[in-house]
């Protein structure tokens, strides 16, 4: 009898084991010791940056035979700005302040025994991810700051990509002394092994999938192991009637064009029936001059004629394009009803003078981020002073909004005594 | 063609559906108006009490016809005190602080942008519990508290007593002005509500199951939903060379046997090599003294004849009774070595008046909950002055630890800026 030693399953489960493995050792790897691998890791990516392009040409080569798309292509692509901007991202993640043993709360009980809620790391982290290779080298670093264990999963269109960058990080770990197993690659294109990572329950603590919808669909269908998974943004931005015009028109543009593929970009403007002689044209000419396709409901299609009509599917999309869909409110209480009814509960801003429907706004609404008087694009790890980010979470529970390396960690109380038994 | 609307499906889709719908007014009723629900339903339930103690009595006598144990008939019973206790632990909730919009974090960035992280309510939990019919009232009132919509899925052989309790808590919340799907009952002693309440993905947002191992691993098996969860407490209490014998005596008598049916209660004691002449004989004495069954490895058996021989089982053994395992180690890290092999990472102590070896403990042993010269019974939310709790956590994932009404929380990112656009 043979058993087949290389099934993507037993490979993954072998992984995992080792990663388990080095969980205690990587809690209490000390700051220094975290930091020194990833500024080890990123000299090394500096220094081999011939070999890592070199790698990345073939899996280009590869894309180009197999027709990927350009914008596929455009994703999977580094040059010598994006090597350098992974080896710059390792060196940002080193200056983050460490969160693990940090306190997060104390307090002492009556009895004299003192309890700390410490931050401890989660254990095995496992990503799973699309073409870009940069993910490889940001998601180790922040799983590697927050003391855990993390088994990467990229496409399999950026293999070569990833895997000379996992060289680089794995050169940086064993450097500076920790344990193989803190980053690991698998380095199979079997699709297999994904199934494999969901069903490690018991060895792998979580998933974090990065990439479209239909990926974080099927993980969240598979997986045995909790997901922190960003599912949809469907931003919306609400022109109140008491806005000031100029910071009107300034927000709404920056929310729906700055970028228009990122997850915080405005999809639906709201405006207040109130503002539909003062604010609702100017801000409609301003997108369309920026060259976006706007889409409303009767009311703003009477107010310019390059509107085009909105249809019900409209409210409920995530365009991650040029395009935004209007539509006009009956003040704060129906911008408020809208969003609950076609939002994603991720990132919605109120533009207003008024201090009272700013608080209804803020107060009422459940999405990760509300705003009042700013740009939905602030959507973002780096925005909101956390350092880089994994991802931006749409769950409620363990992490909401931008996940970096607080998220990324649990904890654990500490208890100190004088000999206190329970009565 | 008819449909049937009462399948236990359909009847748990329409309460989650329910539930769904009232967690906007949920999330932001007003502290004064929940304490009211509850405090209402204390005064229903102690001016019901005969009901109660009626509805208990048939599911006593049921229970007697099916012959159950009288362990679980006592879990079952209701009597005057049990109500009380009831009322009151409703009336005890009232007076926790509310968690909702609580500021948990707050900073502004360079920008201007003011950024606080909020509070806010999961949304719908679903509470999957055995015989017990206090946990229906205790349940209920965290998760009103922490502004949750909640489904309570009691033991079947409870049906009558829990209905009895929740009429109580409904008549409580309705006055307030609360919406009814704040709290609901499904009231079917039907597996399949089950089953069905775990696959309402979507709609429920967690669930927690309250009671015995089998139960746990079932909610595992079938949930499409995240789970908190309490698995197992093989809890460990470590006595150092350097431990006050007093206090080591105090402690591994308390944390053995004052209760020995609950998570915290210790099951393994680990003594120091350089301790065996100087603790472990009297400590075995007291245990012995007590009532306990004591099974130790070669060593402790040189020391007391009484000693039983552990086998390899006890080490991972979750006894819930007066029984302890017993074995000798090489200082803490010994200790750690062991307790990292065979315990569930709830709760361990360490005895002693060496502060390298109590942080050398502390620091590097995971669990949820480490003391230093303290008893594991101290696991308990109430004990940490979180006030009640709905269970304890062996998960790492949201909640770890006593779950009280913070832990049934989520939060939110209220950023107020002042016409701030992204660059």
């Amino acid at each position: 009898m043979t058993v087949d030693l290389d099934t993507p399953e037993t490979l993954v489960r072998r992984m995992a084991e080792a990663a388990r493995a080095a969980v205690d050792r990587l809690a209490v790897a000390k700051t220094g010791t975290k930091n020194a691998a990833l500024t080890g890791a990123a000299k090394i990516i500096r220094a081999r940056q011939a070999d890592i392009l070199a790698a990345n040409a073939r899996d280009i080569a590869e894309a180009e035979r197999q027709g990927l798309s350009s914008a596929m292509r455009d994703r999977l692509l580094l040059n010598p700005a994006r090597v350098e901007a992974m080896a710059k991202g390792l060196e940002d993640v080193a200056t983050l302040p460490d969160p693990v043993g940090q306190t997060i709360a104390e307090w002492t009980r009556p009895n004299g025994l003192k309890i700390a809620r410490v931050r401890v790391p989660l254990g095995v982290i496992g990503v799973i991810y699309e073409s870009r290779p940069n993910v490889t080298a940001d998601a180790a670093a922040l799983c590697l700051k927050s003391g855990n264990a993390v088994i990467l999963r990229g496409g399999s269109e950026s293999l070569h990509s990833s895997q000379a960058v996992y060289d680089c990080l794995l050169a940086g770990i064993t450097a500076a002394g920790l344990p193989d197993a803190a980053v690991q690659l698998v380095p199979t294109r079997d699709r297999a092994a994904v199934g494999a990572m969901l069903k490690a329950a018991g060895l792998i603590d979580i998933i974090v999938p990065r990439g479209g919808k239909s990926l974080i669909e099927r993980v969240i269908a598979d997986s045995k192991i909790p997901v922190i998974k960003h599912l949809e943004g469907i931003c919306h931005t609400y022109v109140d009637g008491e806005a000031n015009l100029e910071m009107a028109r300034k927000i709404v543009l920056n929310a729906k064009m700055r970028r228009t593929g990122v997850c915080g970009a405005t999809e639906t403007l709201l405006v207040d029936r109130r503002a539909i002689a003062s604010h609702l044209k100017p801000i409609i000419s301003d997108l369309i001059a920026a060259g976006c396709e706007v889409r409303g409901d009767e009311t703003t299609r009477s107010i310019d004629r390059e509107v085009k009509p909105a249809t019900a599917a409209d409210w409920d999309t995530e365009y991650l394009d040029a395009i935004i869909a209007v539509k006009v409110v009956d003040g704060v209480k129906g911008a408020i009803e809208h969003i609950r009814k076609h939002g994603s509960r991720h990132t919605d801003s109120i533009v207003t003078d008024d201090a009272a429907a700013a608080a209804t706004f803020l107060n009422e609404l459940d999405s990760a981020i509300v705003l009042h008087n700013a740009s939905t694009q602030f959507a973002d790890g780096g925005e909101f002073g956390m350092g880089a980010e994994i991802g931006i979470s749409t769950d409620k529970l363990h992490a909401r909004g931008p996940v970096g390396v607080e998220q990324l960690t649990s904890y654990k109380y500490v208890v100190r005594g004088t000999g206190q038994v329970r009565p």
